[in-house]
């Protein structure tokens, strides 16, 4: 049987989601949507004897936090993967190609982010199952989510001739379209959205690597190689990793390459990129009749389609409709959920400002 | 010289204003506008040697507060009236005359609520000295505010004809109209907002009461005459205001007496009666581009006409319009400007829950 490797990337900041989202304590260790956080819901994704347990690759600031997290849930972590900066995910997809092999030459990688939310795990494993001859033949197989509407924000990858049933090879690779054209790629039903999930034996995956960033594959296996070891945790060589360059998995390898494969799929997906999805998950599982979704001490009049979440002093809102109101660890955001892409803005005064402490 | 003695009355609690105003520490003690409290702003507007030094009409729990802000302005105050209850602006109008009439019988009452902003006080002294030989005359005359629009929110008086240059007698009071007959109001150019602002000499409205609210002026007269003094503290006497009927000075006697006068004027009145109303009187003093009203440590980014305030927590916003944000002594709301009304169910829901320690 093909074992799989789930490595969980977990370095992301998740800034578009301050103040509930903060350096110390990032969206993926936040129980965001249910009542598990983010990594422990990813982790638990993995469930079946197909999968070994999970590595993750983060920040050393995280170690502690996710090593504590996976223990509330019983899990063991094969590995961390110490990242000692952020160098996007080409250099963390090579990493975990490389120690994958190094643990097993037959084994699969799962690379999937750490701070999605999937509602339908099952059907998630089902189509993984799927996808693992495709995976073994060769392909660099994504998984993407069948759109449910002209969702502007996301990616898309069309799909090309089918490889095996619901496999397909990939057509191309889309950026963030208008609103048009969004509503052109749902008319014509063979793009979905990129959700930077995949599937991949690792020597395939290092060929075209080495094929299409060959300096990204050479450094990213260097700083591996060169990393220091204290017990299950992996510090990638800080030097060599910093001088990688910093790209995506998609743009310096998915979409050059020949090998790309798709898998479209509807798992109930979210990725929790902004509040406005935040609040489109938590009501799905728990709202008013209004739609409101609410964490906390919260009063609600004559509003709809919020999203409230206090940690502390109790809320009041009147007369609100698709407004998001965060207080968390002593910071107030009130954010027209339409314009939630913004938060990053307040970001980046607080950096520019020298206010690094809010963060 | 006729003397004016300032009556006060500071028996509010300005629930429509929670959570910033507190039943410990209602509206007119709190800075709302400018950097004086509302009891300072009013006391202060009364300057000149034909004014004696205030009398308030208050509540027992704000003795203290009221005096010490009065110290902190180098005012003197004349007397406290203490209400054991409150029972509206009639009875409180009466023992304001009954008092009055015991200092200084030749004297005249202003009888006008703690809680509003005027903002040109200087103009407002020009409409008193005017309407002095009025009252004197024997006239109750009120002080009706120029409308600047047609706004449903407040009473309307309609002037009838002249008594004196810029003095009339009142032809009318109307109720809070709809928006088409406030329009019509508007056009027609006789009607002023009722502000609850009086002039009388005490003997002539004491004349008036018994004639038309007999009761009233009958027992808060021995509510006052059977009051304990500490002091320059009064004790109105419990259990007799508390028999008291409770009616506002308007229903009781202007609306039946055919001695009402009106003085209509332009002073830059606010009655601060909601969140609407205090984030236009804090933009006309200061607001950044966009007209938001700030105050405490907030970060402002796509908004605008917002109002802000935050004593603790600092606040971000993000693509707000007309939104008030309070975060005040441990709470935080959040109300759209336009339903800012609605606040009174929340204060409703917090003493139907019997969360009185929250009000």
């Amino acid at each position: 049987m093909t074992n799989i490797i789930p490595v969980i990337m977990s370095g992301g900041a998740g800034s578009r989601l301050w103040p509930l989202s903060r350096q110390a304590m990032p969206k993926q260790l936040l129980p965001l949507v249910t009542e598990q956080t983010m990594v422990q819901e990813t982790a638990e994704r993995f469930d079946g004897d197909i999968f070994t347990d999970p590595v993750f690759i983060c920040n050393a600031l995280h170690v502690d936090g996710i090593r504590a997290q996976m223990a509330e849930i019983g899990r063991d972590v094969s590995a961390f993967i110490v990242e000692p900066v952020g160098r996007n995910t080409a250099p963390c997809a090579v990493v975990a190609a490389v120690h994958a092999a190094a643990q097993d030459e037959e084994a699969l990688v799962m690379l999937v982010p750490a701070d999605h939310h999937v509602k339908k795990p099952e059907k998630f494993r089902d189509v993984i199952a799927k996808a693992i001859p495709t995976a073994k033949a060769g392909y660099l197989v994504t998984f993407g989510i069948t759109p449910d509407g002209p969702e502007t924000g996301y990616g898309y990858i069309a799909q090309g001739e089918a490889l095996e049933e619901g496999v397909y090879k990939v057509d191309a690779f889309a950026e963030k379209p208008d609103l048009e054209t969004a509503k052109a790629y749902l008319e014509e039903g063979r793009y979905a959205w990129n959700a930077g999930i995949f599937l991949f034996s690792p020597e395939s995956f290092l060929g075209e690597a080495q094929s299409y960033a060959s300096e990204i594959a050479t450094e990213a296996k260097k700083a591996y190689e060169r990393a220091s070891h204290n017990g299950n945790v992996i510090d990638l060589n800080k030097e060599i990793f910093a001088a990688c360059p910093s790209e995506s998995i998609d743009y310096a390898i998915m979409e050059q390459t020949n090998k790309a494969a798709i898998v479209p799929c509807e798992i109930g997906w979210n990725d929790i990129g902004s509040y406005t999805s935040l609040q489109a998950a938590r009501a799905e599982i728990k709202s008013d009749d209004q739609g409101n979704a609410i964490n906390g001490s919260v009063m609600v009049e004559a509003s709809e389609n919020c999203l409230v979440h206090t940690d502390s002093l109790p809320v009041s809102i009147i007369g609100l409709s698709n407004v998001g109101v965060i207080v968390h660890e002593g910071e107030v955001m009130v954010v027209a959920l339409d314009q939630a892409q913004v938060v990053k803005k307040i970001v980046t005064r607080l950096k520019d400002s020298g206010e690094t402490h809010r963060l």
